[in-house]
């Protein structure tokens, strides 16, 4: 199957397209798509596929990410990168001062869209907002903790192998050979 | 001139209907659109005018409000509402604790699409960042201050005579206005 990675992030598709080598043949197209405003990311990555298959007419796959602070109440949410550009690590930070209950996930969500409709995976990392550490990485990744280091701690080959998004990619693949398996299953009984 | 006003918010187009009483006849039309993620609500309202006129292919407006803190970098920008749910008005307080500069404005820009084009129209309220005084309105109004009185302090009334939203209407309205005036002209020449 050829799966077209709909983003304007080409190293999104080309990290899709190593995941992936030998199951799917992925293609970058670096299509805007627009999107509904909501709290949930799969939601987002639905409509956007949506979209994205209206306008292409092809098997596709867009994705969403946010960050989710419990004790904020979910914020930054789906808006984490408009958040980041503006207020930044510190001042995530500084809406946590004196917050006792650190916890928050990574999640994203992978939309595929093709003729028969729209399948969402969903990989959730989750963690605790601690004071910045690392330098690998970027966004949210020093001050975002994972069993006992934060992500910019983590150098990328290993985050890219643990992160929310290996870990949708991962439930999209699982999906995917699953799907692979069971046609083998019918061409054989078909062929016996 | 018949105009829809597409929003969910059955309240806005009766206010708009209210307000161009005798100048445009207008019709609630609870239309969701989608929107490009866009720092700028100027271009996220033509991005939904252009959906939903592809949609509805008839006169519409459509608006989009945000909230920009000079020093937060224009947070929480076009994402107010979903900021608002999430950390509230304490949290943008704690965001600007020891920040000397509380500069803010609102912003809400109009969208107007017919056959030829999309036009948009804006309204400007600036004012402060303060703590909470006043029992009116709803949202960042408490903690934004115009003139000497936060939003809160503004009798919903006159509020709707000098907000942002009001502003952006007037700009419209004395577009259509012109608009009205430049076709008596032509067509008071052709009856010439």
């Amino acid at each position: 199957m050829k799966v077209a990675v709909v983003t304007s992030n080409a190293n999104k598709a080309r990290e899709v397209a190593a995941y992936f080598a030998g199951v799917l043949t992925v293609e970058h197209v670096p299509l805007a798509c627009p999107e509904f405003r909501h709290a949930d990311v799969g939601e987002i990555a639905r409509g956007k596929a949506e979209f994205a298959y209206k306008t292409l007419s092809r098997p596709l796959i867009v994705d969403d990410t946010g960050l989710f602070v419990d004790a904020l109440g979910g914020f930054p949410g789906p808006y984490a990168a408009y958040v980041h550009d503006t207020i930044g690590n510190a001042g995530v930070l500084k809406l946590m001062e004196g917050v006792e209950d650190r916890s928050a996930r990574f999640e994203t969500a992978i939309a595929f869209a093709r003729e028969d409709g729209i399948r969402v995976f969903r990989g959730i990392l989750p963690g605790t907002i601690v004071p910045p550490r690392g330098e690998e990485g970027f966004g949210y990744d020093p001050i975002f903790e994972h069993a006992g280091r934060t992500l910019a701690e983590i150098p990328l080959s290993e985050k890219s192998r643990i992160s929310h998004r290996a870990r949708a990619l991962e439930a999209f693949r699982a999906w995917v050979e699953r799907e692979a398996g069971d046609d083998r299953t019918v061409n054989m009984s078909k062929n016996e």
